[in-house]
């Protein structure tokens, strides 16, 4: 391995074991070397702090003149919440950038990368296609917020082996073991915004919580096209969190609800429009969207291709029954061949439960 | 690691490695030592062929006088196929026999241990207990039909991810892989009988054959209330296999059924009644019997706790939709808590499938 590669693999453990969310920033990591050796580091804060590049340079231990930054990102070249990032290089006098990956904002794309080379900075890409994919990784979801406007969807299902999320009786509790809810958990703190169905809500009256007090999903966000209030709503109140509830009709009993926001989306085919929820989550900032169902939701939402990544929690027991709950509702498919695939497959077990993890293809 | 559990794991290796049918045989490994040197070994072959222990003896490079037999399962007592092996044991002056797990067919049950303390030969069990659990392991079939009298159930589905067998229209080709389905046709042959449901064989007009055109199960079964011949059934058609149709009405075209023998069954809940089906599989000396569906089969054997072991072909796909086929039907349960559950789980990936294996607990 080079010494580029290691230095550029530095950069991205950084960014990758960072797990806060920096949303709507994309997470970098950056690591400044100078004559072989590591002379700053640093991660993307979350607004207001500082992005990745400024913290490696304000963190150096040394001059940084002629010193080389590996940047898993093209460095910003537009003021935002901090001053643009290629002009603190250019003033640093770094020698060298190494650039994961461009930048998709329109406000960059490649813009800092030329602004560098005009004023004499060398621009490098790592050869290492492992590292540039890696670098891909890390902005996925930035990506696609910038490109849509949309949140990035994560959905989480536990399910059982024979793909059902609850009995005929509606019991779901539990499924996956409790190691697995952890990690759900950990999952909302990484989320602005954790969504079920109306369904999911009645039947289970879920906390949606993260375990971090401090690290909630700043939305807990509802569909029901008409809201009725569910028996017991108690735990979707938490601190730091405001509920969302998008609907086609506003319930008489509005003030029943605290700390909620009613949001009016048009239906299609007599449910909520996916594509218009997802737009005004995407206005208020969201970028990592986090689906824990229930199977209508789910369905809907992979049949009109809007899930972008998915973890299975599958336990090893089995649920069986015509009239127990499906793990995927909506349309479905008439042909194997038009089944949505995944891919980037990673498989692991904890407890005794399963997880698969993909991206949608 | 002691010299005596290598030479036991030889023997289970030599046993689980030799990937052969011997039902209603057990599978059994045996390894021959004297001064620190292998001097035979031998498995089990197919009736009437010679036992383990024999292979072992006859195989033998020296004397066998003062030799140490590491054998994964008690020797017999009785005379089968072939003539008890604890005699030829004694008469070939073996010094010491290290026992992996008692057999559990009564006509020997500890008689041969007995036989051989009595005669002067020393008898040990293997310390470690991996060993033991591998010799229990190697005869579970054998254990199972010795006590039940019917054959031990494995069952296999190729699933989507969400649960399903087939599309709302009925489409299940190919949910799993090509190498997913070559691993089946090598679990036909492992298999003395192939069993699925009415609904498959007239949805698939499966072949059930193994790939190794000389080893095909001995009986490929059908269980249909009143059996009506498939559009097509060519391909059930096939040397080495005849056809077994469990039924409640014999067909009145029983003509145009080709080397088929239906057996007459009552129904239980409007259901064939699976115990009774099992119990005439065994009475066919069936240890090794194959479910390969479909969903309704599969959901009332689980029901009624008739399965031992399953292989989930977990395909990374979706097919969705609320009308799509159910993997597992039957009754299902009502509770979480009452769901069947898998131990011993064995995750593994081929091509792109996911193969989750387990025993039920």
């Amino acid at each position: 391995m080079s010494e580029k590669i290691k230095e550029f693999e530095r950069a991205l453990d950084l960014a990758e074991k960072t797990s806060v969310n920096v949303s709507p920033r994309p997470t970098v990591g950056a690591v400044l070397m100078k004559n072989g050796e590591v002379i700053g580091e640093g991660i993307t804060d979350r607004p207001p702090g500082n992005h990745a590049e400024i913290n490696a340079i304000i963190t150096s231990s040394r001059d940084t003149k002629g010193s080389t930054l590996f940047t898993t990102l093209e460095p910003c070249f537009h003021q935002g919440d901090t001053k643009p990032c290629v002009d603190k290089i250019i003033d640093a006098k770094v020698g060298k950038v190494v650039i994961g990956t461009i930048d998709p904002n329109p406000k960059v794309r490649g813009k800092s990368i030329k602004k560098l080379q005009n004023s004499g900075v060398t621009v490098q890409y790592p050869q290492d296609k492992i590292c540039k994919a890696r670098s891909q990784d890390l902005i996925e979801p930035f990506k696609h917020y910038i490109e849509s406007g949309m949140p990035y969807v994560t959905a989480k299902i536990a399910v059982s082996l024979d793909g059902k999320i609850a009995t005929k009786t509606g019991d779901s509790k539990w499924i996956s073991s409790e190691q697995s809810r952890e990690l759900v958990q950990q999952m909302r703190s990484l989320s602005d915004a954790v969504m079920i169905g109306s369904k999911t809500l009645q039947a289970d009256s879920p906390s949606l919580s993260a375990k971090n007090k401090e690290q909630q999903p700043k939305f807990k966000v509802v569909l029901c096209s008409r809201p009725s209030i569910p028996k017991t709503y108690e735990p979707l109140i938490s601190k730091g969190s405001k509920i969302l509830v998008f609907c086609n009709e506003e319930p008489t009993d509005k003030k029943k609800w605290r700390n909620t926001e009613f949001i009016k989306i048009s239906t299609k085919n007599q449910k909520l429009d996916l594509i218009k929820v997802l737009t005004e989550l995407g206005k208020r900032k969201c970028m990592n969207l986090l689906v824990e169902g229930g199977g209508e939701l789910l369905g809907s939402l992979i049949d009109q291709n809007l899930v972008n990544k998915i973890h299975m929690f599958i336990a090893p027991i089995f649920i069986g029954g015509g009239r127990s709950i499906n793990s995927v509702g909506g349309s479905g498919i008439k042909l194997i061949s038009e089944a949505r695939k995944l891919s980037n497959i990673k498989v692991s077990q904890i407890d005794q439960d399963i997880i698969v993890s993909g991206k949608f293809i």
